[in-house]
């Protein structure tokens, strides 16, 4: 499969992705960004062209992995001749059929994962979710998933989309609550390490048991003097107190409905 | 330092402590428990003596170890003659003045985790954070606990109380936010293990970065067509979308205040 990829985009997702599809052997040939800094980035890395002009996106490329805000899709895509070209987008919450005003051949390539940049992750072990707008095009992309993860599995936008809540819960607000706790602990000079292995520990344990039966802490006991005691210390910061109680009512009210 | 500890719970923190002692060669001679399943399953592990009676608890062991939920206590406690025992609870948000009506020797030993019966974990790691009413039972805590953890901290009563509403948030409402997570996929048949690397992934960042340099996600990106269709996808879903809004804002105003 000898095929020529540009990306759209620079971020975090792009520069994963695109690292881990070179490693593959696909050719990456360019790399666009609105600012020249992360295009120069990522093309230095992939050894590819780059340009911060939608306007010099190269027209040689087999398949475009759209890889932006989806605020700026039209921006970009309607400056480029995609006619007869494979047009990917890598976002867990936009139909696929966004992509149909600007090719006939358009496809959903998304893999659930946080990605950062100080950090490599091991593409392998990312499930990708692909779609596309025919039989041939999801083949293609199955092949070309299949190269770089071990988890490949064809999901339709409407159950996607659940996908994407699902991982804001699971990652992206789980990650504000760590936030939460290490501002919490800075209030007594206490350092955020000390919290580190309660963290690993807690996102180990759903690896084997299912969430809810690894539930703990004060809500679940409804250890009430213990809660109204919490509230009270955090009362003045910012809302903190206020997502305190709209948690643990969550927690108890789902545990009550378990017994 | 032959030691006899007697352990008045027999729940998670109980069953995992005991352990952990035994393994480092102290002995355990009873176990107290309401329950008669509790008790005999944990004092057939240490094999040990039990009890489910208060009126029956030994009054010849040299440290009580209190694992109990706050609000029985006094229902046990005032029922053992503790003079010149050491006593010392786990919990880690009451102070250990709540130890001196029962005994003049009183601690605190607070191990940071979560504890489930189904998984064992390696004390080692574990932070211990101590305490005492006096510097002789003070180093006699420190002394234990260094035996089962690489990681001992004196701290007093006002800030242990902070580390406990810390890990409220970084492992209670965080796992909370796992079982959301998986009852929002299983609306859609999705399983919960598509959830499991990016679960892991998010724990592990904040291993080496600092959460709030970790924070990915529609909210801090302030993507507000996905914001709105995901709280429009999830308004009949239990509170879920308020949940949503209000943390969101919480991430979104935490990042702007950071610019």
């Amino acid at each position: 499969m000898s095929l020529n990829f540009c990306f759209l985009g620079a971020g975090n997702l792009a520069t994963h992705l695109s690292k881990s599809l070179k490693e593959k052997g696909f050719n990456i040939i360019q790399v666009y960004s609105k600012t020249n800094k992360s295009a120069k980035t990522l093309a230095d890395v992939l050894n590819s062209d780059y340009t911060t002009s939608p306007a010099k996106i190269t027209i040689n490329a087999d398949v475009y992995f759209v890889a932006l805000k989806d605020a700026v899709f039209d921006e970009v895509l309607s400056k480029i001749n995609l006619e007869n070209k494979l047009v990917v987008h890598c976002s867990g919450s936009l139909p696929v059929s966004v992509l149909s005003a600007y090719s006939d051949k358009t496809g959903v390539f998304y893999p659930l994962q946080t990605f950062s940049k100080q950090r490599d992750v091991d593409f392998h072990k990312i499930p990708v979710f692909v779609e596309a707008n025919s039989e041939e095009i999801q083949n293609k992309l199955i092949q070309i998933a299949e190269k770089i993860s071990d988890s490949v599995t064809v999901l339709e936008s409407a159950k996607r989309k659940y996908l994407h809540i699902a991982a804001v819960f699971a990652c992206n607000f789980v990650n504000h609550f760590y936030t939460i706790s290490a501002e919490i602990l800075k209030t007594k000079d206490i350092p955020f390490e000390v919290l580190q292995p309660l963290i690993l520990e807690t996102a180990l344990k759903v690896q084997e048991i299912e969430p809810e039966k690894a539930q703990t802490g004060p809500a679940v006991r409804f250890d009430e003097n213990i809660i109204s005691d919490h509230l009270n210390e955090i009362k003045d910061l910012k809302n903190y107190a206020e997502l305190y109680n709209s948690i643990s009512k969550s927690i108890f009210e789902h545990h009550q409905n378990l017994k």
